[in-house]
């Protein structure tokens, strides 16, 4: 997508054909950045630092960190401790553990001495699949938005509420959530996109306003507590979100406060649909709340926030009582029972076993060996 | 309550026996400011810029209010138009209405020479009123918590949930949502309270923390969004709220946010209560989601925040993209449905006209004349 009219993804191979750039997310939207990693460490600080963030982005970063790994240690033993090193970065999202595996057995097929140039062909499959998978979630999305903006007065825009950052900063490009918003405007179909400021990490008004404005999309950054009273009042045609974990029976865990939005828009019977690229499917899972790991971060990202001064400048303040403690709970997980459907990159289909099995037959089945 | 172990009020007559003294909100948590006001004019300001805010507390400031005005001109014509001023400071709360209605009717009874007195007396009513109001839904409300305590292991705190401020800063005193609280604490009842953030400005993280700091009750600070993720996994026995308007079939209309808080208590089966003092009651209206005007308020309470810097001074930063439009709601309505039961200084009640006329028989019906 396009930063300043200039195309961009969010994690590439430099011109000197062997470092990993990405756009440092942690700037935005006050500065747009970009970080060089030329390590194993630096890949996975950048993903526990939160550099790049986002489920399917993730993966994408720690097939490149595998990558960067190998020219240091190409042994068996060093792919296994950099496989280690990344999946300890963030516990929540399966894709990273998927990208993992993926690369790991991919690379125990060639011997260290091809494991180089071997990690760096996979890792850009797995970018380039990211961003065919995306785009494809684009196309299934948008015929939901389609269908909605033709039962009403030409011009009047469907309004679509998101939550967090799953736009294409989230992936590698396009995004999941916002692939279909994209993918309406390309098409001419005005929308308007509610954007939850996402506390504690304000993704939403940090990213997530900052890509549509790139991109010319009407939108309004809204506090986390506004979505269930624009439903009530009719102001919100379609929610769609992201996952960064999505159980075999349609459980989706996401950003922590999607759950709430989810329990609004069942109330008030506004479609709630989430974008979900199948690396982002556990198919081991089949209780979300009870089974996934809910990873919990330091109590600074609410306690401080770091803005613009009027005089321009990056300033980090203290919004709590000095003596007050505070909890950080990244994720929370949306019963499948609340969600309208998955848009996936084979099609759309209900948050149910039978509705992810129709369309993806060959996917392995819980207890048995994958 | 108090503030390093000071007893105070949240407005209070000064010791030159005519102007009238608040604690300045708007600069809590990061300094303790009295402020003084001295007209009418001081006291709309003091409502509408939320130096006092609270629907209780709005009340009680307006009916002070009117005492000031009264000073510049007791005329019949200078009571309408005191009355109309302070009543377009803020349009949800309804006390604010009541209050002012009351006086109105008051001073009526009183030739203008005699209102200056009588407007301080019945100002100083309605304080002391709302005072042991408050202290009554504390008696009521920690009968809730002591039957939730008695149910478990001893020294097991009870978690309770709340969104915003409805603590003693909410009131002249006591608060209504955390009177029961105070209680609990006085009565030896161990409590925890998760304390909503409540954005967009923060009365959560500024104002509940720090009154709870001040009287050493354990609370930790959370997101908006943490809530329901909280409940899912049985950290939550009961919440408590506020409401700035109740209607005669038991809706609530309370700061933003509130309305996802209540489908998250009812999707987890845990208690949802309201601290509903009876001014808050609104016997005119029987659907708040229809009926009840939501104050939008200026878009820079969500973009802006205040916050100490690690130099200790305050600063102000900027946290969302220059391009993006900002929409601030300051409060939702909570259907009756999905609150267990409210707390009135007579007592405990569901949220039903049915259970509100039981409890307040003598109350206007919608409709009839009152």
């Amino acid at each position: 997508m396009k930063v300043d009219g200039v195309a961009y993804r969010t994690v590439w191979l430099a011109k000197d054909g062997w470092s990993i750039e990405v756009i440092d997310q942690t700037r935005l939207p006050h500065a747009f950045v970009v970080a060089r990693l030329t390590s194993l460490a630096d890949a996975a600080a950048a993903i526990r630092t939160m550099v790049v963030r986002g489920a399917p982005l993730i993966g994408a970063a720690a097939a490149y960190g595998i990558a960067l790994a190998m020219r240091a240690d190409d042994s068996d033993e060093g792919l296994v401790e950099a496989c280690r090193v990344l999946l300890a970065t963030r516990p929540t999202a399966v894709n990273l553990r998927w990208a993992l595996d993926r690369m790991e057995a991919r690379l125990h097929m060639h011997p260290p001495v091809e494991r180089v140039v071997a990690a760096y062909a996979e890792a850009e499959a797995i970018a380039d699949e990211d961003v065919a998978m995306c785009r494809a979630i684009g196309e299934h999305g948008v015929a939901l938005i389609q269908k909605i903006a033709e039962g009403r007065a030409p011009g009047r825009p469907v309004n679509i509420l998101t939550h967090c950052n799953a736009g294409w900063l989230a992936t590698v490009d396009w995004g999941t959530a916002l692939a279909p918003v994209y993918m309406a405007r390309e098409r001419g179909i005005p929308v308007h996109v509610w954007v939850d400021e996402t506390r504690p990490r304000n993704q939403g008004a940090s990213l997530t306003a900052w890509e549509l404005n790139h991109h010319g999309i009407p939108h309004t950054v809204i506090a986390d507590n506004v979505g269930g009273h624009l439903m009530q009042h009719g102001k919100v045609d379609l929610c769609i979100v992201g996952t960064d974990r999505t159980t075999a029976t349609g459980d989706v865990c996401n950003k922590i406060g999607t759950y709430l939005k989810a329990l609004a828009a069942f109330d008030n019977n506004v479609p709630f649909y989430v974008g979900a690229p199948s690396p982002s499917i556990d198919w081991l899972l089949s209780d979300g709340v009870r089974d996934i790991p809910i990873e919990e971060r330091e109590g600074t990202e609410l306690s401080e926030i770091t803005g613009r001064t009027a005089a321009g400048a990056l300033a980090t303040v203290t919004v709590t009582p000095s003596g007050s403690p505070v909890a950080n709970y990244g994720f929370d997980v949306t019963p499948a029972r609340l969600i309208t459907g998955l848009i996936t990159e084979r099609g759309n289909c209900p948050a149910t076993w039978d509705g992810l099995r129709a369309l993806f037959p060959e996917a392995p089945r819980p207890g048995a060996p994958s």
